[in-house]
């Protein structure tokens, strides 16, 4: 007998672009998604209201007989969140400031909606349908414009005390080092995630070194992007542009000692990497897990560095699961 | 009525000096003890020989009415231990390779036995009866002649994939620095460990700087000892001797930066800090937690940072209840 279907709807709300999904939670399966820019400079109504149509959108796309058919809704947002109240505190890069997510999507749908942090809802994903599925306690983290984690304890998020773990981003692994966004200096941020490789192309392109990036980069970064996309780096390395080869596994190296440290302090059943920049450059995914290992102490140095499995989908993925499991959904025991 | 008493023995066994001690477990309290110098140099039989000598004395100082009323053994030890059959795997401070400990002592007192790392007792020992009472999920690092931590992890010792977890010494903290002792470059032990700090200063003295230690300390590596002890490094600062203060605060702001870092990461209830050095020396306390503080994101940043309680006595307390925890023995849930 084929199981029964189960689904919601998740969201992932992120400084560039807002995702919404409807999600058969009993295998991970999307089934019908939208997806369009969050434009936070906008301001927060814009960003709620864009939420609810790119969630509306997606329920559309998955042509279910009946929204009834959603057991809930789960938010993964790049913030600080309340997860008791589903606010988004603080965000920075969404330009928003104590909002009220969780009450304002239920309001809409009339479901139970739960919100959290992003890269712990990602993290979800990854442990439930993922390449976490099978591992009851590990670190699965993302590089993108910064560096975020989630920790899965024993099977659960593990959020701490302030609700902040898993700031992998800053670990000081360079004292006295690079300034970081945080204002200390050395932080892993500073080295390894897109923003600091941007930053460290850029500083030598300035001071006249040559690279196939020179006037690709430069007209995208005066067109207001502010960093370079992967796809863009990922071709100047096949195309063995020697700058970037360099930073990237510079930032590599960073990454790798990053990694062994939290092997040795952690020593977690795996590490998983995931986000835009390990996706689509494999240099600094060897380069990391190379380092990794030479840096680790003996007994943990040998443990799984695994890729993430559900690419832009492990945000909405362990959204949708977070918010059913929130609504009283059980998922089977791993 | 008075809560019924119980007994178990815990040994610490360290590279130094090895302690038994007899101790109420309902209460903590250590009823009787004794301690001897390790002597790791005469081997592996005289060690286990020496723990047996031990723990014989402080059953005999505990003056129980009968050995009959010690429910079970514990032992710390400093090295890589196979908890479940309760061997020493490697302990390279102890002289010690594949030691039956747990078998051993099981067979000389007809107890239950359990083995277990040094640091990971210790922090047992602060978490039911120390600094970490009523904290369910903290870090507890010792700096002592290396640098180690026991992760206790919802009310529960977290030894992780491949029972190391806590190696809180091999945090990389300075990319490209000092080489440590685990051939790695910029561990936090091979900044903030008493063995690190006595290299510091010797070097600065073999260099010609003056200091209040230049005599005495020469002396004492004279006479073959490999560290300078916590007492002669506090009454340094004390007669305000310039490079000691240096050298010291120096290990401190690089304890703080990694304190800083497992704030960030791992988001604790709260950090204990204990061991021989912290407990001499307040300017490494006070200047490791400033830094951990300004280091932090502003979330955790304020999490409190303790000292351990219960100074020599945490790992026989810890081991003491460990052993009785595997013998059955219930404690309270905190």
């Amino acid at each position: 007998m084929p199981k029964q279907k189960a689904y919601a709807l998740g969201i992932d709300l992120g400084g560039t672009k807002t995702l919404a999904a409807v999600v058969d939670i009993t295998s991970g399966e999307v089934v019908g998604s939208a997806r369009k820019r969050t434009r936070a400079e906008r301001g927060q109504d814009f960003v709620s209201q864009r939420t609810i149509e790119l969630a509306t959108a997606a329920l559309a796309a998955a042509r279910l007989s009946s929204e009834d058919n959603i057991i809930a809704l789960g938010v993964g947002a790049a913030g600080q969140i309340d997860r008791k109240n589903g606010v988004v505190v603080d965000a920075p890069n969404l330009g928003v400031h104590d909002m009220p997510l969780g009450g304002i999507l239920g309001k809409q749908f009339g479901k139970p909606v739960y919100v959290g942090n992003d890269v712990e809802v990602a993290a979800q994903g990854e442990y439930l349908y993922g390449a976490g599925k099978g591992y009851k306690n590990f670190v699965c983290i993302f590089i993108g414009t910064g560096i975020g984690s989630g920790i899965v304890q024993n099977g659960h998020l593990y959020t701490g005390l302030t609700g902040t773990a898993g700031e992998v981003g800053h670990l000081i692994i360079e004292a006295n080092g690079r300034i970081c966004g945080c204002g200390s200096r050395g932080c892993l941020e500073a080295y390894a995630s897109r923003t600091a490789i941007t930053k460290a192309i850029m500083a030598e392109i300035h001071h006249g070194r040559p690279s196939f990036l020179a006037d690709d980069a430069a007209r995208q970064l005066r067109q207001g992007e502010t960093i370079i996309r992967s796809g863009i780096l990922a071709s100047a390395i096949q195309q063995k542009d020697e700058l970037t080869i360099e930073i990237i596994s510079e930032a590599g190296v960073y990454l790798g000692r990053a990694l062994g440290s939290i092997l040795n302090f952690y020593n977690p059943d795996c590490i998983i990497l995931g986000g835009g920049v390990i996706e689509a450059i494999d240099l600094l995914f060897e380069t990391a897990v190379h380092r990794a290992r030479t840096t680790a102490l003996s007994a943990p140095s040998k443990t799984p560095i695994l890729r993430a499995k559900l690419g832009d989908f492990s945000g909405v993925v362990g959204a949708a699961c977070l918010g059913a499991q929130a609504a009283g959904y059980q998922f089977p025991v791993q």
